[in-house]
């Protein structure tokens, strides 16, 4: 395997190598296949898993001119004043371990309200370091700003999607950030426990505390996901030996992105694990990688009986293209407010976009 | 105006007189005609307004056989165990003005997971004390105890829409709720100020500071509102002079529910102010029994120019009907998970409802 030449040194912007891929019309064919089968794809978030229900093995590979594995993406560090290193040297907590907790998210209306929520609920947990990974070109400055006011330990990169996929009907979403988080981790921890939490999920509190002492991989249930309400690890014993999840699809490891934590250790052990870009089968693939024995998984929330993260997904608002009004007053608020609409991709200002008025109160 | 005979004592359980409504044929298709009309309807969140476009006066009145003003509900006290009054007892903070936190809910899948997550939110706040209103006939005792493991001062009551609203198409959810907190505020409260925030919404927790120093009527934007991505005052001068909201439909305060904050002293200056069952107009018609002079609104987030609470809304996902797995090992974690995913309200256990299958490990 080729990991490619990903830097993310402290001050480093845009490093790395991209392998132009190759996809040909059958390899999209096959993956048109795959979308077309998956049972409860979710089409409002496509950061979630899209996927294939094809068993077997074979299912794991992607086909195309490259390795599945190779590393195709361009990271950027967005730290660009605040060197990373720094970031994580804030935390320095020997009694309890750090837990890196991976964020994928991508532009849209309801990003900068979800990351604020998310961001303040990690802000209550001790020892968090919160690595945020855009897929863009380039960094958002909004997005900086939010990690720099919350206080929280930050790393902030961004990771677009390769082209190849980005023309995919269903872009495998999700993917190239995970890969330069774990990347990151790699590169700049030795220990310490990774999760993988998107922006839309709701984390109970508790879910941190559950999953600090993770000594290999832990697993516990997550709410609202598939047919069943839930995806589930099922407990025998004090064992995971199996898996509640109306998607098993041919999936050893049934689980969602949200339903596992890992000891950082265990990607020092396995410097290969990685994600590949096959929707659906992101947690398979990777859990495969590092869980040799069965026996090493944890059974974590009461032997995987409470619900302790939620796959809530919010509805999607297309921004607006919006007209200034004409009649406003001159001095008032409105110019300020429409250049906060635009900073926070709420809507586009344009003098061909829907007109907009002020309602005036009638003493004025 | 009869304010009707509600009790909320400090033990009290069901207690309130219930007046029956009269609907007529007439009055359905008055309010049918309201909903037609309605330009941004959010059929996903029932608790939301939904409205008339109906301009003037006479759209504030409710047709029926009573006055729109008459205290219809019955409330519950849901403390049972912890006298409202101690709950209260708990904020002493005589530096800071105590927020009072409102927020009408109702039973659905994904209610858990959103009140955890807006608890924890309202759990990082100094001097807040949440009134969570169910619009039910009885407490729901999963959300009782949320409320006390969070560890909020809290009050949590239960008021069930009258039954002649909830007959029509799209019943105007969260005005029972609502109506139920504005008398348990001025029976119980002298000082402080009042905030409507429904479970969905997401809150920059900057915006409660700007709210707490709130002298009578304060005013902000809330991001992803309509068609315009946000509704907002218009201020000139320092003063609040129009709004900027696509739908003004003759209101005169033209303000989502999560637009404003209010000083409970002006509550007790006008003790018939309340909420009526009008989709779409709740809010002004409360600012307009309250607010005198124009000039009394205080702008905040800097003159109405940044966005610190978000009108979020979460994909709903229908409860399903689980049969429990037959093949399942004896003494697994299923038969407890499927009690909670029950209690949780995100599935009904029945042999006649959806076959669930475990996929084993093939190991185990």
């Amino acid at each position: 395997m080729t990991t490619g030449g990903m830097l993310t040194g402290s001050h480093g912007c845009l490093v790395g190598i991209s392998k132009p891929t190759m996809f040909t019309g059958a390899s999209a064919m096959f993956l048109l296949i795959y979308l077309a089968l998956w049972k409860y794809h979710d089409s409002t978030n496509p950061l979630l898993a899209s996927a294939s229900s094809l068993p077997g093995d074979e299912s794991r590979l992607l086909p195309g001119a490259h390795s599945p594995r190779d590393f195709l993406e361009q990271v950027m560090s967005c730290d660009l004043d605040e060197p990373e290193k720094e970031n994580v040297m804030l935390i320095k907590n020997e009694s309890m371990p750090i837990i890196y907790f991976v964020t994928p998210t991508y532009a849209r209306s309801v990003q900068m309200a979800e990351l604020t929520r998310l961001g303040q609920t990690l802000s209550s947990v001790p020892a968090l370091h919160w690595i945020l990974v855009e897929d863009a070109s380039k960094c958002n400055p909004m997005v900086g700003q939010l990690l720099r006011r919350l206080g929280i330990p930050f790393t902030h990169l961004a990771s677009e999607m390769p082209a190849a996929y980005k023309k995919l009907k269903t872009p495998p979403r999700g993917v190239s950030n995970r890969r330069a988080a774990l990347k990151w981790i790699r590169k700049n921890v030795k220990q310490g426990v990774l999760y993988f939490g998107d922006d839309d999920n709701s984390y109970d509190l508790r879910l941190f505390e559950e999953i600090r002492d993770t000594r290999n991989i832990s697993m516990f249930p997550v709410g609202l996901i598939g047919d069943y309400a839930v995806s589930a690890p099922v407990v025998h014993d004090g064992k995971v030996v199996g898996f509640y999840d109306s998607w098993p699809a041919g999936r050893r490891f049934a689980v969602d992105m949200a339903g596992f934590a890992v000891n950082i250790q265990l990607l020092h052990q396995f410097p290969n694990a990685t994600f590949i870009y096959q929707a659906g089968f992101e947690e398979d693939s990777f859990l495969q990688d590092i869980v040799t024995n069965a026996d090493f998984i944890e059974a974590k929330a009461a032997n995987c009986t409470e619900i302790l993260v939620w796959h809530t997904r919010t509805v999607q608002v297309p921004a607006v293209i919006l007209q200034p009004p004409t009649q406003t007053l001159t001095d008032t608020s409105i110019s300020g407010l429409l250049r906060r609409l635009d900073d926070l991709q709420l809507a586009t200002i344009s003098s061909k976009g829907k007109p907009s008025s002020v309602h005036y109160l009638t003493d004025v």
